[in-house]
């Protein structure tokens, strides 16, 4: 008997029917003897609906209060889930975050888990019931207030319960079969990766890897818990996201799998004096705008004019607050102009593999070279190279590299439509 | 400055448009000095959307998590209206029953409240924010689990908040001006009621005026709170519901109004054993099934057959639950049919001048015989005649009722479409 902790995304649980499916999958888990906890979001559409309600009346809804409205999608599915479970002749309870025990900070919109006190769930899991729990919530230690964890948050929701729990698995349910070596809607002949250690899987999740959230794994990966992601529509198994690399077979691939991103900006700062502390100026007032950076490029100063560029991608999402930020240091910086940019995408080539073996980087620009391909920006670690290209550009990138790399398999990969939250 | 609970129906914030507009009478009475606490219904038809989703998933969906499915309703309203208020410039703070302080017993569906502990709410007043809490729900004393309050349970939310934080007064916002001395959708001339006592309103509430519910007034009874209903259409000001009787003007009108239901059916039970303790064995069998009955009428026993017929009325909801109560106990008290009929109507004459004016009861009946209606049970208080008589000849009794006390008055009464929960 183990205990597993499942998660099902707001496409697995869209209408009556698929919870009806849901729930059979859930308690075939549990007839199997198994204690099981679920965590599952809001169903299908219904958080971008309840964000419509709220721009219908306020065009900047306070944080606690679209959190409080937020917080009510999930509390349908998981109530509705609970309902299902039981019309199968098993006991199911359902648990907001806060009845959970999901402790957070009090970041509305953004909070992130400082612990978890799972005791109702204990008890009802050793009363022999099913405990369903609302994934993207919790309670804010300081103020009581109802808070959600952002993007990703029902993810890191199971995995943090699974890691309370002492769970065995975390079970993600999602709607691909796992671990691709490449996204199969670009790439069709993508291979199925089984296993994949915590350290390839951050970074594709870094790099645009839709499949699991970075701080999921970067949870899972603190409590060495392992994660199977696998699909809710299949019985297929999945990928299971496990240990550190020494743990794995010698023979691990070279080469994980490509990723690809669409979501970041680039912004490039024209005319920066080249001055110390001028950097640490720029990108303080970024980071105190909340906006995650993630690559930077400084150019060289050009000769005699002592002033330099510097370029760095974000989230496009952290955009206009990046720029506004910016702006306000200009007369201070004396830095000449800003531009903004969202037409690019990032393709990255990650593998643990790389480490021990020179020339994977080398390999990779020839490759998007013989495509002929443009290269914007670099970016490497110890296990992955990316490059930032046009947008445009960003599919042929991510074929011309999966080809280089004879990542390719046999059959087709199946693609499902639509992503949960 | 004075503290006001504020109650808003469903139909009151149905959508974007009505939550904004009710937003701005929030912040009116805001603005005017008062300490504000508002409690909301679910939007519109969002209980019964919710109620179909589950009856979509499970024939006979558990209590608790129907609860759980059900509170999302006013967790989406409240917060709405929060953001709402925020965007006229002031600050609310949203607040479910269970963080409210709403503690009531664990019976779900049908909770009542215990007791109250509104230190949120205090502080938030204290804060200077407008608090909307969620009417309808609290959260079990012994289980900590999500629990609604049935029918009215919004109104009872208000009432026991205003009582528990000495409010000056609970204003319930609902589609129609206040109390009429008779349905103006049956009787157009129907006058509109300034002051009402608790027990003439406990009178009209419980025979079937849905403007107020029975347990509301009775919560503020026990307070001495005044309720004033009104509409959340206009400014016109509403009904008083107040103090008792002898606080009152001497001028205190013989008779306060007609009210009807047409949500009752009738059980009678044929061939009763005309025995001691038969009755209260009858009676306590429908009350375990969590039965309330209203009126009842025994017959005297048929000369002979030493058996008795024995006629009750309830609501019709409860009417399978009864029968089935019955059903069970038929070999045990020996009595010979059940008769179930659905197609009555009660009306009731209502005024607390009628306890020292006899012959009220026989102009009351007189009335409806020269309208030829046959009148098919009675029931009175020092305060009430109430008959029964078909369905079909309801409005007719109440009008001819309307007629013969000469309550009506010059104008026509507004109707709005729509009730609340």
């Amino acid at each position: 008997m183990a205990l597993i902790v499942q998660k099902y995304g707001g496409s697995s649980v869209a209408d009556a029917e698929r919870i009806k499916r849901v729930a059979e999958r859930i308690v075939t888990a549990r007839k199997a003897g198994h204690e099981v906890v679920v965590v599952v979001s809001a169903m299908g559409d219904t958080t971008d609906e309840l964000l419509d309600l709220a721009s219908q009346v306020s065009p900047v809804p306070p944080g606690r209060e679209l959190d409080m409205l937020l917080t009510s999608g999930e509390r349908i599915s998981m109530a509705l889930l609970a309902i299902a479970i039981h019309n199968l002749g098993y006991e199911a309870r359902s648990y907001t975050g806060s009845q959970a025990g999901v402790i957070t900070t009090s970041v509305h919109g953004k909070a992130r888990i400082i612990d978890v006190t799972p005791g109702r769930l204990r008890n009802a899991l050793d009363e022999g019931a099913i405990a369903i729990v609302a994934g993207f919530q919790g309670v804010a230690q300081d103020t009581k207030d109802i808070t959600t964890l952002g993007r990703g948050g029902s993810d890191t929701t199971a995995v943090a319960l699974a890691a309370a729990l002492h769970a065995d698995v975390c079970e993600i349910y999602t709607d691909v079969d796992g671990v691709f070596t490449a996204d199969p809607r670009i790439v069709p002949n993508a291979r199925h990766i089984k296993n994949v250690t915590y350290e390839e899987m951050l970074e594709l999740a870094a790099c645009g890897a839709k499949v699991l959230m970075l701080r999921c794994v970067e949870y899972a990966r603190r409590f060495s818990l392992p994660i199977h992601v696998r699909s809710s529509y299949t019985n297929k198994e999945g990928t299971i996201v496990t240990g550190a690399m020494e743990d794995l077979p010698l023979e691990q691939a070279l080469i994980t799998g490509v990723a690809h991103d669409r979501s970041e900006a680039k912004i490039t700062i024209v005319g920066v004096p080249d001055e110390p502390g001028i950097a640490a100026q720029i990108f303080g007032t970024v980071a105190n705008a909340e906006v995650n950076i993630d690559m930077i490029v400084q150019n060289v100063s050009t000769e005699g004019t002592g002033a330099t560029d510097i370029s760095f991608t974000l989230p496009k999402d952290d955009g206009p607050n990046a720029m506004a930020a910016l702006n306000k240091i200009r007369e201070d910086i004396k830095f000449k102009t800003l531009l903004y940019d969202d037409h690019i995408g990032k393709v990255s080539l990650i593998g643990a593999g790389m480490r021990s073996h020179p020339g994977v980087a080398a390999k990779f620009f020839a490759a998007l070279g013989a495509a002929g391909l443009n290269i914007e920006m670099i970016s490497t670690s110890e296990i992955r190279v990316s490059v930032i290209c046009r947008d445009t550009d960003l599919d042929a990138a991510v074929r011309a590299v999966h080809d280089a790399f004879d990542l390719g398999g046999d059959e087709e990969a199946v693609v499902y439509a639509g992503t949960g939250r």
